[in-house]
C-alpha cells in the first residue's frame, strides 16, 4: 500500500515520500524498508533513534521533526494509537474462513445456522440455537440450547456458551471462555449443608464486546448477568451472577466481580482487582491493580488498596508505610522522653 | 403449582389466598402475577414497595405483616433462602438429557457407562473408567483412563478428568474446569535446572461437591488431592497438589490454595484469597477476601489482610493506615520540641 | 528394582540391605514394605518415626543414622529430592500412548504429523502445522493453522493453540490452557469507543518448558512473547502480549504479568504475583505471593507488598502494621503532653 493511500485513508499528512510502499506494522526499534512504525506512547521516543522502518507514524510537530531525522518519511495523523490500529487491520487481516458447516459438527436439527457463517470441527450446536450471519464459530466451540449468537461475531476454540445465553453482533470471545456457568449461590440448610439455590437466569453479551481467554461469565441466579456494548475483557476474568457491567469499560486480566455488583460505563478496573459482591460502580471510576473494591463507588472515583480509598493517598501511604518500624522506635523515644506517655498509658482510651 | 401446595411441601405457612397459582421464582422488585420472591436478605426489604409477585416468602412475623400490605399472599417459612433453593428446584428444573451415548462420543471398549447416563457430542471416555447411573456427561468432555465418575453427577462441556481420578455422587462440575492435572513439583538439579517430579497420585472429590468453571484441581505427587462432601467451589480456583479439604467449605472465586495444605469443615475462603502451602486452617475458619493465609490456623478464627491476621485488628488497621503520612508530619513536630528524638537518634537501637 | 542398582544409578551410597526390591515411591509418614521415601525438606523429620517404608533416602550422615534407626535400609544420595524426582520417574512411568492418528482427529492435509506421534480423538490441526517425532496430542486439543509442535512434547486435553505460535521441545502444556489467544491491546477513537489494535505476533515456547492448566500466554501484538528454555508455568497464570521470560524461571498459580514485560532467567514469582506492564525483572529476582510488581527491578532482588519493596523490610512493617491503631492513640496522649503540637498544628506543613 502507497503512503499517500494511508494517509488519504486516515486522514494524516505525509512529510516526505509519498509513493513509499508500506506494506507491514513493526515496533518503532525494529523495523526495516516496508515496515511503518507509530509512535503512540512517550516512551518509544527513546528508541526512535535504532528505527529502521520506512515510515513512522506520530501524533505532533515535535515527534514529527524527530522522526524525520531518522527514517525517510513520516505520516503526521491526530491519534497515532487509533492508526495503528486501522493501519495493522489494513495491513495484517485475520484469516478468513469460508463459510459452511464442517462435515464432522453436531448441530441440532431445530437450530440454525445462517449460510455465511463458519463452523468449524466438532463444534456442537443444541436445540433452538441459532448463528448469525458470518459469524465464525471455531473447531471444538460448544452452545448449549436456545442460544443465539450474533452477526460477524467470533468463538474460538474451546468456548462454552451454557443454555439460553445471548451474544450480540462483531463479539469476539477468546479460547476456552464459558459464558453462562451456573452463578455461585447456595442456601445453608438446617444441618449445616448447603442446598444450591438454581440459576435459571442468563448472560447478555452486548455488541462489540471482547471476552479473553479462560474467562466466566455466569449466569444470573433468576434473571441476566449484562455485559455493555463495547466492554472488554482480558482473560482469566470471574465476572459473577447478576452483575451488569455498562458500555466501554476495561476489565483486566484475572479480575474478580462478585455477585449483584453493578458497574458504570468507561470504567478501568486494573489487573488482579477484586469487587465485593452488591457493590455499585459509577461511570468512569478507575481502580488500580490489585485493589479491592467494595460499598458504593462514585463516578470518576480514582480507587488502589485493599481495602480501595482515594488513589492519591494510598500513593502517600504506600512510600510512608516503609517507615511505620522506625516511627514505632521513633515514638517509644519521644515516650521515654514524656513521662506518663507510652503503651500502657493509652489503656485507658481502650473500651 | 398452587400455593398451599408449595406451603405444605416446606412446612410453611400461608397467610392469604392459598389456592393462587405459583408459577415462577422472581426478585423482590420485579415480579408479576404468577410469581413468587423471597425475602431472604434484610437488604431487600425496601425493594418490598415495588414488589408485584403474587407471592412473597418470608422468615418473621414482621416481614410478613411489611409483606402483605404490599401482595396478595405471604408465605412464612423458617428459612427463605432455603425455601428459595427448593421452589425454585420445583418451578425452574434442569433440562432432562435422555440416557444414552451419543453415536459421535469415542469410548473405550473397556469403559463402562451406566444404561440411564446421558453421553453427549465428541465426549472421549478412556481405557477402564466409568459413569455411574444417571451422570450426564456434555459434550465435550474428556474422561482419562481409570476414572470413576458417581451417580447422577453432571460434568459440563469442556471438563476434563485425568488419568485415575475419582468423582463422587451427585457432583457437578461445570465448564471447562481440569481434574487431577499434574502439580506443581520440580527439583532443582547441580546445574540449577528443574527436573520435574511425577505426579502419580490422584484427586478424589466427594458426594455433593460443586466445582465452578475453570477451575483446577491438581493431582497428588504420590497420594490424594481431597474434597470432602458437600464443599462447594467457585470459579477460576487453584487447588494445588496434597490439598485436603474438608466437608461443607466454601472456597470462593479466583482462590489459589498451594500445595500440600490441610482445610478444615466449614471453612469459608472468600475472593481471591491466597494460602500458601503447608498451611494448617481448623473448622469453621473465616478469610476475607484477598487476604493470604499462611502456619497454623486454629479453628474459628476470623482472618484478613496480608499477610493475614485478626479480621477485627485488620478492620482498625484499614481504617487507621490513611492516617500515616499525617502521623509521620505529627511526629516530626513531636520531635522537634523534644530536642535529643528524631530519626537519627533512635540509630543506636538498630542491630 | 533392586536398592543396590537404584544406588548405582544414583550415585548413592547403600547402608543397609541392597538387595531390597524397591517398587514404588511413598509419604514418608506412610510407606510399606517395597516402598522408598525421601527426605528432602527438613519439616519430614519429625514424621521419620511413623515410616514404614524399606528405604529412605537422605542428604546426610545426621539423617542417615535417624532413619537407619527406623527402617531396613537407608540410601545416601548428593540431593533427595533430585532423587524423588529420577527414582518416581522409574518407579511410576507414565502411561505409553501408541504412535498414530486417532480415526476421529481432523488433520488438515496440508499438516504433517510425525509417524512416531500419537494424535487422540476429536483432535483438530489447521493447515501448515507440524507435529513432530513422538509428540502426544491427547484427545480434544486445537492447534490452529502454521503452529509447529516440537519433539517428545505432550498436549493435553483442551489445549488450544493459536495461529503461527511455535512450541518446543519437550515441553509440557496441561488441560485447557491456551496459547497464542489475543492480547488487550485496543485504541481509544475521538468519540471514547475501543478500537482493537490487531493482534498478529506470535508466541514462541522453548524447550523443557512447563505449562499449568488453564493458563494463557498472549500472542505478541507485533512479534513474539517469549518463554525460555526450561521455565515452569503453573495453573491460571496470565501472561500478556509481549512478555519475555528467561530461562528456568518458576512462575506460580494465579500469576498475572501485564504487557511488554521483560523477566530475566531464574526468577520466582510466587502465587498470585501481579506485574505491571512494561516492567523489567532482572536474574534471580524473587517474589512473595500476591506482590506487585512494577518499574525496574535489579537482579537478585527480593520483594514483597503491593506495591512491593524490599522483603525484609516488608517482613517488619507486617509486623509492626497491627500496632498502627495503637500507636494513633500514642501520639494523641504524645500530643496532649507537647502543647503547640497535634493534627491542626501540621497543617503548615502541606502543599
Amino acid at each position: 500500500m502507497k503512503l499517500s493511500d494511508l494517509a488519504r485513508l486516515l486522514e494524516g499528512e505525509v512529510r516526505g515520500d509519498g509513493s513509499l510502499e508500506v506494506v507491514r506494522v513493526s515496533p518503532v526499534d525494529e523495523g526495516r524498508p516496508g515496515s511503518i512504525a507509530f509512535l503512540y506512547d512517550a516512551k518509544y521516543r527513546s528508541r526512535l533513534a535504532s528505527c529502521r522502518a520506512s515510515v513512522v507514524a506520530v501524533g505532533s510537530d515535535g515527534d514529527a521533526a524527530a522522526a524525520q531525522a531518522v527514517v525517510p518519511a513520516v505520516l503526521v495523523v491526530k491519534d497515532p494509537r487509533v492508526a495503528y490500529a486501522r493501519i495493522a487491520a489494513l495491513l495484517h487481516p485475520k484469516a478468513v474462513e469460508a463459510p459452511g458447516i464442517h462435515p464432522t459438527a453436531a448441530v441440532d436439527p431445530s437450530a440454525t445456522v445462517d449460510p455465511t457463517a463458519h463452523v468449524g470441527a466438532f463444534v456442537a450446536i443444541g436445540p433452538g440455537s441459532s448463528i448469525g450471519a458470518r459469524a465464525v464459530i471455531h473447531p471444538h466451540v460448544v452452545i448449549y440450547r436456545d442460544v443465539s449468537v450474533g452477526e460477524d461475531t467470533t468463538l474460538h476454540a474451546g468456548v462454552s456458551v451454557r443454555e439460553g445465553c445471548r451474544i450480540g453482533c462483531r463479539v469476539t470471545i477468546h479460547n476456552n471462555a464459558v459464558i453462562g456457568a451456573d452463578g455461585f449461590g447456595f442456601a445453608k440448610d438446617a444441618s449445616g449443608r448447603y442446598e444450591k439455590i438454581p440459576q435459571f437466569g442468563v448472560v447478555e453479551i452486548g455488541d462489540d464486546v471482547e471476552i479473553g481467554a479462560l474467562s466466566a461469565v455466569d449466569r444470573a441466579s433468576m434473571d441476566v448477568t449484562r455485559i455493555g456494548r463495547g466492554t472488554k475483557v482480558d482473560n482469566l476474568v470471574q465476572i459473577g451472577h447478576g452483575v451488569e457491567i455498562g458500555d466501554d469499560s476495561i476489565v483486566c486480566a484475572q479480575v474478580g466481580i462478585a455477585g449483584s455488583t453493578t458497574i458504570g460505563s468507561r470504567v478501568i478496573l486494573a489487573g488482579q482487582v477484586g469487587v465485593a459482591d452488591h457493590v455499585t460502580i459509577g461511570d468512569d471510576v478507575i481502580a488500580s491493580a490489585q485493589s479491592g473494591l467494595h460499598g458504593e463507588i462514585p463516578p470518576k472515583a480514582r480507587l488502589a488498596g485493599s481495602p480501595a480509598y482515594d488513589a492519591r493517598t494510598w500513593l502517600k501511604v504506600s512510600s510512608a508505610i516503609k517507615q511505620l518500624p522506625d516511627l514505632l522506635k521513633r515514638v517509644r523515644l519521644l515516650e521515654a522522653r514524656n513521662p506518663g506517655t507510652g503503651p500502657s498509658d493509652t489503656e485507658g482510651e481502650k473500651k
